[in-house]
């Protein structure tokens, strides 16, 4: 029997004492020129290979400096995507890579399609494919962000494969961006046409309905959602929407929330939410005067560190 | 000055006098043995590559049957990623084959994210990365489809790279499936409490303004809009409210939708609408008792050939 995905994952919280989630969003031109390099000069004839390879590089120095400390790590696939199909083979290899240090992962792609499509993409992040009679996983990811506006026959297929296999979705309810109010906070009526709802609290109500059916022992969902930690009323409305959700919330550091925004995202004990940072860490060796480039892996664990001192507080939330 | 996307659709669509779109979603499984053995033959140790392999050349096929037909293929990237990087692989060598055979490309990967990151996938799929000082397109498909639930800040990187390159972008707005409507038709208030909505209207008038800076000489924006034929009211309200954008119209065939379902999906002289059909003709020698799998490519030409009959009296509307 595989180990529900919000059970694997408060695990790992507890055990590590760290509600941190590492985003490893490569960005090319910060990689240490000593890295690009050595990947140049490995494949001296392709570009797009040489790419991935520095990228993969790079990710194993986070990896191996921040895996003792954090329960989770999330490559976040565009910055992939941007190298074609070598970057998506490093994108492969990382969450290969932090599976082998203990790390949970979560394949930030955002995907959703129509039923059918919908259960590719389900295969390809969390399950497998056959081929030849063979069962072969493409991503192997422990979970993958998804979007709502398809609704329920988009997420269906991913929760049939979270079943099987103890992974867990993260879908999409409140954003981080400026933007995210356009659609997410329309006005719906519900009820009588006095009543009405921002969109994003709808879809909270939908989003603990779908995950209902899957509950582990700790109490949550296998599928969780993502709650922007820029928009702190909105998340502390639907904490109270979706108790047995899991949050991942991005937007802490880099894009401005605070140690107060994130606050409403938890429940008791530090436990339902986990506070994403990139590049905050990715890159915390440009804003160090103690580190340079080449030691980017002991100024992105110094940053955790940090990080997870700042957050420990959740842990005596009653 | 590179010709604006939505002429170049268009221009295509006169001269072949097809408002047929080719979804490419290869099945493995219904990919012809022939096919198949030579590819794990050519690969014996990589089943990755060796599928990678078997669908690029299974797309060749069809793409050689229908490129004097059709103005435009889709590529589904679910059912490659589900190959792993060697599937992603086989999508972008499909997108290459395609263009040097004059047909336009539209990547349908859905996706989106906040601000920096969707500028990550503007450059994946319509721009070009630099590596190296070296300036590479990972992708190069002539348009994506993209999810409108971030809102503005996730579409606008998008419409930048557009804007330079004269590519395009389909936004999701009623799409076919039948939980569409689970967020799509929530009723929105507008303006005064009495006056509400549906959610996918909101989103075409979005979708409509979003568009409105970058019309081209056809009268189109470069921002088109997917719009299922099988919710033919909503398509037919969509069309009233976006004169400019071009739909994007699955469901036809497959799924279930009829010639009368499409029709209000199209603007006089057959313009404003491509209709696309994907598991019908990939694998139409399924239904057909004069072809076997061997002849698949004759029978996808065959099917289409039938398919732009049955269409070609949107050109006569008025």
């Amino acid at each position: 029997m595989t180990e529900h995905f919000s059970d694997r994952l408060i695990r790992s919280i507890r055990a590590k004492k760290s509600v941190v989630c590492v985003g490893l969003d490569p960005r090319f031109d910060k990689i240490p020129e000593s890295i690009r390099a050595a990947a140049r000069a490995k494949y001296p004839n392709d570009v797009f290979a040489a790419a991935g390879e520095a990228i993969l590089r790079f990710n194993m120095g986070i990896i191996d400096a921040i895996s003792d400390l954090v329960p989770v790590v999330k490559p976040q696939i565009a910055f992939y995507e941007m190298f074609g199909a070598a970057g998506v083979q490093a994108f492969a290899d990382t969450l290969k890579y932090a599976k082998s240090k203990g790390l949970l992962t979560i394949a930030d792609a955002k995907r959703n399609d129509i039923g059918s499509t919908a259960e590719a993409y389900a295969q390809a992040f969390l399950g497998t494919t056959e081929i030849f009679g063979e069962k072969v996983a493409a991503f192997d990811a422990d979970s993958v962000t998804v979007t709502p506006y398809l609704g329920w026959d988009g997420i269906k297929p991913f929760m049939d494969v979270c079943k099987n296999t103890g992974k867990g979705i993260f879908v999409l309810v409140k954003t981080s961006n400026k933007s995210s109010g356009d659609l997410q906070d329309l006005k719906v009526v519900t009820g009588t046409q006095a009543e009405t709802e921002p969109a994003f609290g709808v879809v909270g109500h939908f989003a603990e309905s779908w995950g209902a059916d899957d509950i582990g022992e700790e109490g949550y969902s296998c599928l969780g959602a993502v709650v922007g930690a820029t928009y702190p009323e909105q998340a502390k409305k639907l904490r109270a929407i979706m108790p047995t959700t899991i949050f991942l919330v991005p937007g802490f550091g880099a894009q401005g929330a605070t140690i107060d925004d994130v606050l409403p995202c938890f429940n008791a004990g530090g436990m339902g939410a986990i506070v994403n940072s990139s590049r905050d860490i990715n890159f915390a060796y440009e804003k160090s005067d103690k580190y340079g480039a080449d030691d980017f892996a002991a100024a992105a664990r110094e940053k955790v560190i940090e990080m997870n001192e700042q957050l420990k507080m959740v842990f005596d939330l009653s």
